[in-house]
């Protein structure tokens, strides 16, 4: 029997609306570099669903060179970006931030978010600091929304956080890997058009959501970063194909299907969470979309992971470990059925 | 009716037997980040292909990208690179080097072509200049086989450099962008075996051949760039959903599809060159693969580029410019002769 | 009459002897960049004061800028430094070795100082995480003697750590800014000869222990960096009259001046320290060198503040403050009767 | 007899007047990274010499280094700098704009200028290509005053220069290391005021003109360069003794001892100059200032080389080389009288 899969949500190649779409546009033949008419009217689309009519839209192939990008185009080089201890950034970029010649200013944060106390606490220290003229000086804020703890940040954090931003004039950035699985909770009360509002740049997920690969970056208010295409092309992320990721994106946002992706692996993730619960199994974090982690002891999760593919996350002491069970859009109840099985 | 499109190599999607077999391995769960069966089977057959059993293989993005991880990774700080003045990296990558950290000694060259005798002279100017400490070692060699102006290096000259790079110890690196389109070439005697014998790093080139995207970089002895896959991950470079290129080149590398796919771009090419002087038109450089460039007025440049895309490529005066016409895997005889009517 | 200084140690000139070395020497005509007849004196003199006859000894203007050269000459681009928290180059360096494009690997530490078990720890939790491969490699440790607060590492420490390193295949170095503060401590059993024996690269501190500026990197095992000099030169680092920094060193390691410089300092900091409890004070840190920090409320510190200069260190809450008094070479009896009479 | 010295102007320590200054002032505790009453001194001064009133002034120990800092400050990531092939930028920094992130555009120029239609011309093409989003954008224009060959740029050159930069809203920058013996050249016809009129940035050298090290960036409109304070620190660039190129600078604008300190220096090189013609050598080129550059045989060169320290400048053909004598405030006499007999 073949093993089961839960260790992420990029298993699969693509949603099959996506892989249907580029085989219909296969021969067609387009400009480069995302000004062809698919990219085009994702971009379109995109606007009209973050309610953001004159944003810029950028298409790049994935979070952590997204990330670096957009960081690495708004701050100066004197400025750093406050991020979550456990942000992607700070930790799983391989010092992506760093490269590009930035520090990330890491929060402890709790469950995988920071609170708009952290950040003016940060912030306030600095400015106090009767040396910050030889400190970095905090340019922005990382948050990812869903967390990667899979947590989520209500609209009036989301709200707070924003204000200090916007006082204090730094730049508030969103990383959206997973945002279809927020938007599908039935927890979550930040809309895609609240983030247009609130933020000054964010990325639409689309690796982790359900295409083969690619991110939409928006930048509400146009121009926010002067001649990110060059800055795009010299970080070695401009696609020659843009209409890879634009075709994608364009279908993403066709009926809905943004909205639609995450639905299952919500759904789905409920039931493994419940299973779990009832099985007597230790959840690390109340985390409500499609991420679940479960605190093991250590030869307990050997044991299942000869069964099932999860994602190893951190040893929290000699004996025991966190391990992550993540869901998709692909997930089958037949999937669940089976780690059912095997818990 | 429809417009013609000659500007470049990249306007389709894949070829069909690539999409064929994303579909056929959609719904297969694989673990991501290049590690996958297809991107491991891939690996394989390019090693087998390049009759180098012990090389590593990595899959990335694009061209741009490919050439900052692999320059970025084999520099030390205080080297540059060797180029020629018209090498993609000198003029087309918005500073990617730069960015990077090193400088591109840039070479003069001919027809998009540096020779040994360059290289040497380069050299040779270091070593004897009494400030050379105060300057920038050379440490590399970049060349791109075919050329940016569609011209190819012989294996006679390929071994004259690589001879050169192996006395001073310093890397020879082959952009490998349209290599199908150079191994397609009659006049071509430069096989992947050859390049893998002659050079300590080269990309067969996906994006401009027959792929959605990516390029895969070919080292022929093993570890010749420690911890490459970290570094591929800190530029942003690391594709969550590996396989997507991975598949691409396992299909490129079954059934000698990569040698096959290139046979079109130049009978076409030769179809369109012969026509061209038939024509009485003035070519710019004597390119025998899948590029050809026309010196035309300017006004019969905006004539033309009424009625076919095709690609600027310089003025070189104020009432001439030198346009390119690319063929590829996908050009049809319709096209040809729509062209034709068209000059 | 006049305010009274204690902020720092680099309040004055140079020594005394330092200055008329300076001046006997003005008229002499010698060659640029280091390589003059009194560097190369004053380098044979600290490689035998460190009896190590092959060091490679380099001069260089600041402390900022030797951490920043050395670390980045040293790191590969996926390796970062692990440092304390409180670390000069985690916190005041603005950013410099991020800059560099590393991340500094941030360990809380205790006093200033860090363990060889806090660093084991994080190197066996980087080395046991399955997704290693995605983070920052520690590539090198550094340590300050004396410390940012004042303390000392023990030899056995220092040896303790210095097997890890060795072990691990990592870089160690030691930042000496304040290194004759240390060599004259009574509580110090750290020498020259061990710091050479223990580490791979170290600073034997002038700005702020007597020169006018200038810092002595030391390299025990010759080419340990490579092409450091063009690596400098590249960082702005490079003096064109390197004599300036060398004739100033020559002079530190004449007749063992560098013994000699920070005895008056330690000797008038214990005064300080004395007085301080006698009067009531709180030590904020146990520091037997040329620091001293007093944790005060903050209205006292204002009111101190005014009557003589004190380095502002930080606030622990909103009505205490931590300021720091340093001693140098050049403190006076006067100085202590004045400030005694402001406490 | 000892050996005869012409090969640089930083041969010596310091002009007899900063000497003394320095030993006047070494036992005054001053606060330290450049906020001293001497530096606070010097800027006024200068700002007054350049009737420049609210001129940002900040003093850097080295041109290389003030290169550095200032083009990475002033340069958006997408941005290159346009200077002459035969910049000092270009070619003898070992890459330290590169290090930065920037492309050096280099202009072929001659005798070491570019003019103002080189700089029209290198834009002009910029903005004319189709593909100039995927080409490093000209930010700046960097000139040397005089030139790395020892030319003058004329004040009209100078106001052509600086008309096209503001017509393009691009950056210009004049590294003045040598400008004491531009301005002392009876040739020359641009102030001080000039440049701060026409100009956004340039450097008032030091080390070449008679400190022990230091130059004096001078920036016109106050904040051009916002937090370059912290930019300095970040590049390591900040001295914790500001004071010690503060006092230099002080006392060189101190009695026009700037104006006064290259005058030997024009007089020396004129009265060489006109030895050398009238002995039958041949200049490479017409330079006026401290700067002598003799086309020899090579074993001439060798020959003299035996007898006096001259510069390698550059071999011209197999058996010809270039070597440059250099005066200086510091030549007296008596070397111009050993020379002759060298020569």
């Amino acid at each position: 029997m073949e093993k089961l899969f839960f260790a992420s949500d990029y298993m699969e190649g693509a949603h099959p609306e996506i892989i249907q779409r580029l085989i219909d546009t296969n021969m067609e033949k387009t400009i480069g570099y995302g000004n062809d008419v698919y990219s085009e009217s994702a971009r379109g689309k995109i606007r009209k669903a973050c309610n953001a009519p004159d944003a810029d839209v950028f298409f790049l192939a994935g979070g952590t060179q997204t990330n670096a990008v957009i960081i690495d185009s708004v701050l100066r080089s004197y400025q750093g970006v406050i991020a979550a201890k456990t942000g992607h950034i700070s930790a799983h970029e391989a010092g992506a931030i760093e490269y590009g010649g930035h520090k990330v200013l890491e929060i402890e944060g709790r469950d995988g978010k920071i609170t708009a106390a952290d950040i003016r606490s940060l912030i306030t220290d600095y400015k106090q600091d009767a040396n910050h003229d030889h400190m970095v000086m905090p340019g922005m804020v990382y948050i990812s929304q869903p967390t990667e703890y899979g947590t989520l940040y209500r609209l009036d954090e989301l709200k707070e956080i924003s204000r200090i931003c916007r006082e204090e004039k730094i730049t508030l950035y969103i990383d959206g890997a997973r945002l279809a699985y927020a938007l599908a909770c039935p927890e979550n009360d930040v809309t895609l058009q609240d983030m247009a509002d609130l933020c000054d740049v964010f990325y639409i997920g689309g690796t982790k959501c359900g295409t083969l690969l690619g991110e939409a970056v928006v930048i509400p208010r146009p121009d926010y970063i002067p001649h990110l295409f060059t800055i795009i092309k010299q970080h070695g992320a401009l696609l020659a194909k843009g209409r890879v990721v634009g075709i994608q994106f364009d279908t993403l946002f066709t009926d809905c299907l943004y909205d639609r992706i995450g639905e299952n692996a919500i759904k789905t993730a409920d039931v493994i969470r419940k299973m779990l619960l009832d099985k007597g199994y230790e959840l690390a974090f109340n985390s409500p979309t499609n991420q679940i982690f479960i605190l093991l002891e250590k030869e307990k999760a050997d044991e299942i992971s000869k069964k099932v593919e999860l994602a190893f996350w951190e040893n929290t002491d000699d004996s025991h470990v966190i391990m992550r069970i993540a869901t998709s859009w692909a997930t089958t109840p037949e999937d669940v059925s089976r780690l059912a099985e095997c818990l």
